[in-house]
């Protein structure tokens, strides 16, 4: 075990306290890398890390080649273990055994009623692939005599709302992939095939965040130009080889992360002066966006965000055309259109502050084009703060080429 | 649902059923994107797909957005969902039950006893993140009538073994990798940083690989110079902002996809003309790649491959900085270390025809430099085909730049 080398996160001990008090859990143990960084400030790369988490301490159990990444965060202290050696293949699950047991004891939690991960997950990438426990983690604890329970909505919960420190780092990859929009909009032109300019985003989200003090950035970048946009309404973005054409939209979508902590962002540009149709589409998505951030702050249910953007949209006659909710939570998670807070015609959900979400009012025209704009939104006391103050207004999105 | 536009790959039918029948299971229901792809010739994108097989026929549950891929496979039939909708907020597994319960019948196991996804599993990446149903899938299951049992071992013993088709798709993987090492290799000299280099190996990857066909390609790749490779035996690589250095190595680790289809890549290049220290290190490991590749063929003990390559590093002097296994199984999965057949020394894994693996030697010099040979090896009745044949010898890892 060691010291933890900074200062805890005390808003977020707080509010993991209070809720496992508000459900009847003594502990929480959790191994999902976006959940131990929730619990502890740590993201893990390969996913074999846990968090233990009691009233004595925060614990983490951490691969010893992620040790350094363990001692980034804020855990109390820390239980290093190797996975698999030279001389044996044991499961990793052997391998986390008595450091398990070490980390329990240490937060006190001998015995006890611990909320654990067990239904559905959106998970965002750490990396080239992830291990996951699946049953084995729960069978362990049982084995160590306590009872786990499954604490998905308590952990959901908790991701919804960000401390102060939590919202900076939000923030801070999102002045990353600001970087990466500046650089790559400069590379848009006619000719370029999307996953060409798709790159162009992309290569600055790794490269220019050390300077931030940042251990870990990158991100997913997809470009979509002409019809090839109208498909950007599914679950999923790709780039192709199409070319772009003069006088085309091309939105560009990016999921970029810094050290855990997440954006969703889409900007959609024009490569030209835009006509009458493109106009009218950029102001209605503009417009329902503008409603949309006005009407955000403590109090508010997110159904009437959803509904603030999607009348403007509708009012334009593009209803139909907006196929998607306005938002959802984001920061722990990249793209899980069921985090808190949903900005959904169905959500139950009131916006708290401390709460991040995106806002992306859109327009799909089926054999014609994608435009969508989606920001990244803090909820504050005083309102909604633009995380993604940037490429706001037409003029911005609009592209103009030389005489070449 | 709807006819399958590819001929199935009965190979891979024929080996599901016997390992199913070895098994006593009636049929075989997985949700991790690799283990859909095994299943079915569809590599899932964001993770809420399912892939049922039983006596009748193999079905896949695909979110409707995912369609297109999900034909690309050879599934007898597709039945589609929505995942979500603007009227409502309901759980993935609200929206899967209709279509499971009609896969269930279409493949024939109402009632049965199915093999099921449970303990630890090493998946890669498939997208920004991924949906993963938890406990949720075998509730489900257990629901409807049917009797889940974990079958993580005889999905991992298939997963080892690739059929004639599944051998040319990871072939195919590799033949694009070889591309971003030929653009990659060609931009690194000394002054550029490992995470500049490193976006030069990895940019070719996505972008060349749809004149093959392929749908979704692409890769993370690390540059790890000078005494940061030294870093590079732990579970996991990473690039930096250190400028490489004149006369010094560069670790170069790639693991690419293409379709669901994964590399294990790592070649060493050296700034300059290598010093009597780099040339002996660069003869031991080489050298190592050579013993071990001779030693494969079916019916040889995976351990025995371990100790070709470990021998011959170890006679030069360099036993103890050779500090991970020779190899593992690739091409479902791209970095588990547990994956068959494992090269390592107390593997029990015997060698088979339609294996495919890495062979890695490598040399870890504390404060000095990393020194790693990966290729991709397919074991056949004449022995191991090279999948990776290129950048082999030394005259091929040795960078010579202009006076400027």
């Amino acid at each position: 075990m060691s010291a933890r080398p900074f200062g805890r996160d005390d808003e977020r001990v707080a509010s993991i306290r209070a809720a496992l008090e508000a459900s009847s859990l003594d502990g929480l143990i959790c191994a999902l890398p976006s959940n131990v960084l929730l619990a502890s400030g740590y993201w893990p790369v390969i996913g074999t890390a846990c968090a233990v988490v009691g009233p004595h301490a925060t614990v983490v159990v951490a691969p010893r080649d992620e040790y350094d990444f363990a001692r980034a965060g804020w855990a109390d202290a820390i239980v290093a273990f190797d996975a698999g050696s030279l001389e044996n293949l044991d499961p990793v699950a052997h391998d986390i055994r008595e450091p398990l047991r070490s980390a329990i004891a240490r937060a006190g939690i001998e015995g006890a009623r611990v909320g654990v991960e067990s239904g559905p997950q959106h998970e965002p990438s750490t990396y080239v692939g992830a291990f996951r426990f699946g049953d084995v983690l729960g069978d362990l604890l049982r084995q160590e005599g306590l009872t786990p329970v499954p604490a998905d909505d308590v952990l959901s919960h908790l991701r919804s709302r960000v401390t102060a420190r939590e919202h900076d780092a939000i923030a801070g990859a999102c002045a990353i992939a600001q970087r990466g929009f500046a650089a790559g909009s400069s590379a848009l032109r006619p000719g370029v095939t999307e996953s060409e300019a798709a790159e162009r985003f992309r290569a600055p989200l790794g490269i220019t965040a050390e300077a931030s003090g940042v251990r870990r950035a990158g991100g997913y970048v997809f470009a979509m130009s002409g019809e090839n946009g109208a498909n950007a309404f599914g679950a999923y973005a790709r780039s192709t080889s199409r070319r772009m054409r003069d006088g085309e939209l091309v939105l560009v979508h990016c999921n970029s992360y810094a050290d855990g902590y997440w954006t969703d962002i889409t900007r959609t540009y024009c490569l030209g002066e835009p006509g009458e149709r493109q106009r009218a589409l950029y102001d209605a998505v503009l417009s329902a966006r503008d409603a949309a951030i006005a009407s955000i702050r403590p109090g508010v249910r997110a159904a009437a965000v959803d509904a603030a953007a999607r009348d403007v949209i509708a009012s334009r006659g593009f209803g139909a055309q907006f196929k998607h909710s306005t938002g959802h939570g984001v920061g722990f998670v990249a793209i899980d259109a069921r985090a808190h807070p949903r900005l959904h015609p169905a959500s139950t959900d009131v916006l708290r502050a401390g709460m991040v979400c995106n806002v992306e009012p859109a327009i799909y025209v089926d054999g014609y084009c994608g435009l969508r704009h989606c920001d990244m939104i803090a909820v504050t006391e005083a309102g909604a703060e633009v995380l993604t103050p940037f490429h706001e207004r037409l003029e911005d999105l609009v592209l103009h080429f030389g005489s070449a």
